[in-house]
């Protein structure tokens, strides 16, 4: 089938690159547009140099899918293809939004006859080769018409029809908080190891080779840990400092306000939060206080 | 190669069986000596009905590995084949014992001229069909003389030499505090989903065969996750009562020990005892100072 | 000084007594008006049967001082106070409202010419007799004004200007926050001494009135603690479930979104969702994994 | 009454001192005698520079307080006493030991006729002038016999007999653990007005001024907190390294043990690990996962 990509970042390319080769057609559309062109060069995507362009190469019903940064560059680019798109149309939001913002963009959709798609995306840099996973909220028959792109993009068994606007975020938030959890528990082990009286002898890419094959915590992330150690064996070369993205700090939001205990999602994020604190408040309060009642010592700026 | 197995729980019927299918005698030795004969019957075992006749049908270097729950089980049958054994032989505790108890242990053998072996082994219930994944420690040449046993419990590169005395049942103790910490990440997860406004829309059968095809989170417990909730799609049948057993006691103790902060599998044990506890002291005190604070409402027991 | 107290709950009920009996004139209004003129009764309170009476009762600049609970009451009220109070008048809200209402609420008033405070208040049941502790955000000047006021309400030294619209319940969210840790850490130390080897000897109001004469950790909770004890040595009569407000939740949300650690805090307000769970979903997941690899028993419902 | 103080650090000495300034009797003994000296000098202590020579000085039954390093110290300690001391006795350790190293020592006592106490002690440096908190484990008649002293050192209603031997160690390791959490409590609040949009106006001197009138969060530590702001105001001088004792993190272990969930008293320590790495390495693989999955920046060294 034909669609619209909008946005050519790293999962957008990817996506539009995998349809590509699975005898799609796309049109590229991309802000800064020789990553448009460049797309058409070597993967034969059509190309657009305006939204509008992009509507004009599209036949109805249309689809077009957006993989933007979430928030407000999404709604921009929402309310300006509902002004452009025609009833019976489909629009996918495929970035990473919130999905408290689905229902809202889905009603705005709706009041044009517009049908609005939300849709979690997962693969990273490797869904070009392995397939996407994905996650699809919204109405059912937008879905169904658009199936064959999501059977090309995902892998076999690899995407679901989650339920109504926002569902598909919804899971996708909950996938990643999941993610958040997994990796903290694989650092938390290896630092163990690490910090071992077995260390020395511990090569930790063959940890993660043999784990692999066979245990109880086989898993890709595992593989990707393996291939990390391969390449930097205690990895020496990284500061340790790690961003999160919003989707972590959605679903504690989603924990607290659904009341549902979460310790561990919560525990990673904020890991990640105190890992980019190189002078943390709290500590230095906690120094003062031992000092104030045991006299113990402090450890004071030069 | 002939090997004894001393001990035919779930591991060692499973562990024992596989060798033989895969070529190897094993002598099969279990404290109520019906185990040893239907492993005989139905796998072909050699059996003995005394620790006397496992070692004399042996031949030098004779190998004997022990399948016993840790602890004073395992010293037990240490001290009594140190006896029976000769300078030479191996003997191998398989079981999930505490790291520590690796180098006394392993010491004792060496003045007797035996050679101690501490194996971690994953796998469970489908390490029979699967093969098991294997963490061994101690002297080196032994690891290297029973290799071809390791070699056919394991799957296909699922087997490592971790290092000296103790190495072996660390890393499995590693192994196993972090699958509590990912055991917990998808409990949280699949928890956000269910008191989710979402839930129900979703098949969590389906979720965990989606996420499992091209998502990040892809590993072999949300395969079992799946199995699971195909069989009772919300757990129903079910308490929510875990056990714990030791690895993910000991794995808190080391990284007390160590100073290695490890909060996330620290709580994944520690949630195991609050799913035991029907009357927690804690909350009642939490409750008993919001009423004596702020007035507010308790629940008395009737 | 003359002000009016809008809302008789328990916290208002308190406040309105404590003003009256330190020379202050209230007037006192409640949506049921039995309570106003049983404050009047009691401890004679002026008293009015609806918003434009209390106004009337006022002489410019006027103070009313909201105690309703958080949300859409207060927003309500401050409308229609909005439309009775004049310029140079004075509107504080007392309750426990999230901080980010106040700004909002403070330029709707600031549009009328009218100050708005927003003041934390803290102190339960008990701040009748010791005083209520405040925190106070919005205009210095009307800060100052109604300085007289909250001067009768604290104990000495008992309030704090904190800063610009907001600030007052911004601090007392982090009072709570910091309440609820305080909390639960008590309430661990003690679950660990009730299922210690010394249980049977320690009587727990003991303990307490001990631990608060010269220890690192005596507290008013710790007396709260002891006040409990006494009244139930072992908290027997009490049910293991803790309610939250919403201030817990608040606090959560802003560690979040400040990317800030507060784990303990944030452990602290889970428990209590924790509490209240009598089924957990996510423990049910964690026993139908352990049996699905380890065939590890499980307890299932009748 | 008289009695020796072994041990003249920083609680030794403020004991000692409190003991003299109530009209008891003191011999002092210290490894480098020069501080006996300077006792008796300033407090009129009797000093000894030999142990042999501390029990010459006292009567029977002669009762001596050990205030020594846990570990290896006391053992030796208990051991030279035992050979210098007789039947009726009384030899206490009020240092920080483990609670199980206790019926140990009380047995080894009792089979020479010796009464052992177990003395948890609270109070830091500021015990000297307020009292010291004092919790008791061992045989009641022996406490009986000391309870002149203790009721010196301690405030007014500041010392517990806990129980059987170890109960005084018990209780002041759940002590310190509470102690731990209430810390961190304090320090994630003010970590949280610290990052706040409030911060500018807020003096963290006067919130804990504030807070510690009327408010429910008042303790002794928030004291400390205010003393400790008001010598710098932000903590700018101090490191944020924060170390910890023992009894942290053998409450933790005594938590896993008896299968008591600990999180918040758990976190607190694991906090404190992790405000002395400075290189961690679980966040360097979290980095290299978000890496390898997601093509994530990542922060290199030089």
């Amino acid at each position: 089938m034909r669609l619209a990509m909008i946005g050519l970042g790293r999962m957008g390319w990817g996506m539009a690159s995998r349809l590509l080769r699975t005898g799609h057609e796309v049109v590229a559309y991309n802000r800064s547009p020789e990553k448009a062109r460049q797309l058409a060069d070597q993967e034969g995507a059509l190309y657009a140099e305006s939204l509008a362009e992009v509507v004009s190469r599209l036949k109805a019903p249309r689809v077009v899918w957006l993989m933007l940064p979430s928030g407000q560059v999404v709604d921009a680019h929402v309310l300006e293809f509902l002004d452009l798109l025609a009833a019976g149309d489909i629009l996918i939001d495929g970035g990473n939004s919130q999905f408290t913002d689905a229902p809202r963009r889905h009603d705005a959709a709706k009041a044009r006859g517009v049908r609005y798609l939300d849709v979690g995306v997962s693969g990273g840099v490797w869904g070009l080769q392995e397939g996407f996973c994905l996650m699809i909220g919204g109405p059912r028959d937008a879905y169904e018409q658009v199936e064959p792109a999501l059977k090309s993009l995902a892998p076999a068994n690899g995407y679901l029809f989650c339920g109504q606007s926002g569902a598909g975020h919804f899971v996708k938030m909950v996938h990643n908080a999941i993610e958040y959890a997994l990796m903290q528990a694989y650092a938390e082990g290896f630092s163990l190891l690490e910090h071992s009286p077995y260390s020395d002898s511990l090569e930790f890419a063959e940890v993660c080779r043999m784990w692999n094959h066979g245990s109880v915590i086989r898993s890709w992330l595992l593989e990707l840990a393996g291939r990390a150690f391969a390449e930097d064996p205690r990895l020496d070369a990284l500061k340790p400092w790690v961003d999160d993205s919003g989707e972590g700090r959605w679903a504690v939001h989603q924990a607290v306000e659904a009341a549902v205990p979460a310790p561990v999602i919560t525990l990673a994020l904020m890991e990640r939060f105190r890992s980019r604190d190189e002078n943390s408040f709290a500590d230095r309060l906690l120094a003062a206080l031992r000092n104030q009642f045991g006299g113990h010592a402090i450890k004071k700026n030069a």
